[in-house]
C-alpha cells in the first residue's frame, strides 16, 4: 500500500501548489495598483477562485469587476463583482453577454487606471464577442474540434473571428495599465495561446489563419474569410503578462513531493502529447529497467496525452495511461504508474485519473477482465474501479494539464 | 552536422560491440567439448558469423555442421559445414529443408557427443518443420504479424505448430549434450523466447496457445487446433543455454559511446515496446524539456517498437520512430532523435533506421511533404530519403533489437 499512499501524497501536493488562490496571492504580493481605478476581470474555469484570492489580497483597492466562468464553477457572490457563467467548450449566448459586459467595464479608462486580468483555461469559449453570427462561430468551432486541429491552430482561427481575443481585449483597455496573471492550461505556457491570448500579441504569421482554414476545409462565409485576413494588435506596451501557474509548476511541486518521500525525481517532459496508451507502456518499460535495483526513483511527465478511440467504454486519458502501464508492470514489485488530471475530472468521469502497479494485471485477470480488451474498448474506468485503481479528488479548482508519474521504490 | 555525426559514431560503436563473432569467441573460451563427436548447428540471421567464430575458436574439434540463415546472409563456404539460406520473416520451402537437415544431422547421437547450438534472431522462421501444411503455417504467421500480437504470443502459437521449436530440437539431440549459445533479439533475453526456443523448455501455460488463437481470431484448421493443445518437452537436463548477447549489451555500449562524446547518457529502458510513432513523440517531448539548458544529454531506449499500420507506404519501425519525433523537435537547435535496427534492415527497406532533428520538419514542408500525412501513410522511408534522414549500415551480421536515442547537445 505504500506506493498507493505515496502516489496520493504526491498528486495532492502538486495540485495544492497549483491552486489558483495561492498563485494569485503570491503574484499580487509585489504589485501596487496605480492611483486611479482598479478593475478586476477574471475569465476562465478558475476565474472565481482567482478573483476571490485577488479580492482577499487587494481588498478595498478593487473598484469593481466581472467574473466569467463555466456553468457551476461559481462558488457564490463576490462583493461588488458581477458573475456570469457561460458555455464551454462551445461558446453560447452568455459568452457573448460576458464579452459585452467586459468591454463595457473597461471602456473609457485613463492612464491612471488599471485592469487586473485573471486568465485561466477555458476562457477562449467563455468570453466571446464574435465578428460573425454566433451560430456560424459555433459550427466553425465544432468543425475545428472534429478536424484534428491542435489547440494552437484552433486559437489562431478563433482569434480572428473574435473582437476580444488575440490581444484585442487588452488593446481595448488602453491607456489603462493591464496587469495580467495567467494560469496556463496549454503546453508551453505561452501567453498568446492561453485562453486565445486576451492580453497578448499573437505570434502567428498574418497568413496563418487562412492556411489553417484551407488545411481543414473549414466551412466559412465570405464575411468570416475577411476576418481571417484581418490584422491583430501588433504591440501592447501597457500590458504586463505573467504566467503564474501551469504544467511546469505542477511537475516541479510533484518532483519536490517525490524528493520529500525519498524518491530521486526526474522530470522527463512537461509537454507529453503522445497517445495515453503508449505513454503508459513507455513508462512501464522504464519501470522494467529500473525496478529491483534497490533505488527509489520517480520519473515524471507533465502534459496532455491523446486518447485514440477504438471503443465505446468509459474512461479518460489519465485512466487509460495508468491501465496501459499494467501489462508492463505486471509482476514487478515496488513499481507503480499513476496519472491525474489536475482539474480532477478525467474525461467524462467522476475520477481524476488512475493508478496501476505490479498487482493490477493479475487482480483484473482473476475477475475475468482482460486489460488489452479493456484498452481496446476505451473502458479503463470500470477496470480501474474493479481493482481500486481509480483516483478521485473531486473538482480541484485548477486546470493545469495532467501529471503522470512512475514510482520505483526498490 | 555534428549531431548527425555523433549519431553515426554511437550506433556504429554499439553495433560493433554487439557482433556475434566476439560474443561466441568469449563464450567458447571456457568450453571443452566431450569425447565423442561435436556437431555445429547455427540458426538465425547471425548464424554464419557465429559459426565462423566457433570454427575459428574450436578448429578441428568440429566434426560437421549446418548453418541456417536468411537469404544473402551467408558470407561464403565454411569448411565441412553445410549452409542453407531460407525465408524470413515468413518460412518457406528452404526453412523446411533446413529443419529436415538439422534433424538428420542430430539423429542417433550418443552421450559422448555434443551439439553446439548457435542461435540468433530470425531462427523462428528460418528453421521450420511444421506439423501442418506450410501454406497454412504461412497464413497463420501472416495473420499473427498483422493482428498486433507481440512476439512472445507469436512464438507460443508457432512452437506448437512446429516439430523443432519449444525445446523439441534440443530434445531430439538427446542424449548428446547440447551447448546452446544464444544471441537474443527478444526483450527480456529469455532462452524460451529467442528463435521460439529451439533449446529451451517453454514457460507458457498449456492453454496459452488456444487463448491467443481465440484473442486474435486466427484462421485454424482442426489439425492446427489439435497441435495447439499438444504438450511440449517439460525438462531438458542435457542442455545448457547461455545468452551471450542482446539489447542490454547494445544499450550499454551505446551509452559508453555517448559518454566518450561528452553526452551524459541515461538508459531509460531496454524493453521499449510501445508503438514506434508514440515512442518518437515521447522522446521529442523529452527533448522539449531538456533542449537549450546548456547540457549534453543522451536518453537511450533499447527494444522493439510496433508499427501501427494505417497506410501502405514504405518504412520500418525505426524510420517511423525517428520521423514521428520530427514535429516535437521542430525548431529546437541541438536536439536529434535517431533509431536503428541492429541488424541493419528496418522493415522491408535497405535502411537500418532514421534520423530527425530540428530542421527535418521544415525541410520536408519546403518540399511539400507533410509529416503527419507521411506517418498516416506509413511512408517514412521516402520522407527520410528526401531530407537525408535515412540511416544505412548494410546488413550488420547481428540482430539484437533496436536502439533509439535522443541527443541533446546544448
Amino acid at each position: 500500500m505504500s506506493l498507493r499512499q505515496d502516489a496520493q501524497t504526491i498528486y495532492q501536493a502538486a495540485i495544492r501548489a497549483s491552486l489558483p488562490d495561492r498563485a494569485v496571492r503570491d503574484a499580487l504580493a509585489d504589485w501596487t495598483p496605480p492611483a486611479g481605478r482598479t478593475l478586476l476581470l477574471a475569465v476562465g474555469k478558475a476565474a472565481w477562485r482567482m478573483a476571490q484570492a485577488a479580492q482577499q489580497t487587494l481588498g478595498g483597492r478593487i473598484d469593481g469587476g466581472l467574473v466569467v466562468t463555466k456553468y457551476e464553477h461559481s462558488e457564490g457572490p463576490l462583493n461588488g463583482i458581477e458573475i456570469i457563467e457561460a458555455g464551454h467548450p462551445v461558446p453560447d449566448d452568455n459568452s457573448v453577454r460576458a464579452a459585452q459586459r467586459a468591454l463595457a467595464l473597461t471602456e473609457n479608462l485613463t492612464e491612471q487606471d488599471a485592469v487586473l486580468l485573471l486568465i485561466s483555461g477555458g476562457g477562449s469559449a467563455l468570453l466571446e464577442q464574435p465578428r460573425i453570427p454566433l451560430d456560424e462561430l459555433q459550427s466553425v468551432t465544432e468543425a475545428l474540434l472534429a478536424s484534428g486541429a491542435d489547440i494552437s491552430e484552433m486559437n489562431i482561427v478563433r482569434k480572428r473571428l473574435s473582437t476580444v481575443k488575440g490581444g484585442q481585449l487588452a488593446a481595448h483597455c488602453a491607456p489603462a495599465h493591464v496587469e495580467a496573471l495567467l494560469l496556463s492550461d496549454v503546453l508551453g505556457d505561452k501567453p498568446d495561446t492561453i485562453a486565445s491570448g486576451l492580453s497578448a500579441v499573437d505570434g502567428a504569421p498574418e497568413s496563418a489563419a487562412l492556411q489553417i482554414a484551407q488545411r481543414y476545409d473549414l466551412p466559412l462565409s465570405p464575411q468570416a474569410r475577411d476576418c481571417l485576413a484581418r490584422p491583430l494588435p501588433q504591440a501592447l506596451p501597457h500590458v504586463r503578462n505573467r504566467v503564474i501557474g501551469g504544467v511546469s509548476v505542477l511537475c516541479r511541486h510533484a518532483a519536490e513531493a517525490c524528493a520529500v518521500l525519498g524518491y530521486q525525481p526526474e522530470i522527463l517532459t512537461e509537454s507529453l502529447c503522445c497517445t495515453a496508451r503508449d505513454a503508459g507502456v513507455f513508462l512501464s518499460n522504464i519501470a522494467q529497467h529500473y525496478a529491483g535495483r534497490g533505488e527509489k526513483r520517480a520519473f515524471l511527465a507533465g502534459g496532455e496525452t491523446v486518447v485514440r478511440l477504438t471503443g465505446h467504454g468509459k474512461g479518460g486519458r489519465n485512466q487509460e495511461l495508468a491501465l496501459a502501464a499494467a501489462e508492463g508492470l505486471r509482476g514487478l514489485t515496488g513499481a507503480a504508474v499513476f496519472s491525474v488530471g489536475s482539474d480532477g475530472t478525467d474525461g467524462p468521469t467522476d475520477a481524476a485519473g488512475g493508478y496501476a502497479d505490479g498487482t493490477t494485471w493479475d487482480a483484473l485477470r482473476a475477475q475475468g477482465i482482460s486489460v488489452p480488451q479493456v484498452l481496446q474498448d476505451n473502458d479503463a474506468y470500470h477496470a480501474l474501479a474493479a481493482c481500486g485503481g481509480l483516483i478521485k479528488t473531486g473538482a480541484t479548482g485548477t486546470n493545469v494539464n495532467d501529471l503522470s508519474v512512475l514510482l520505483i521504490e526498490n
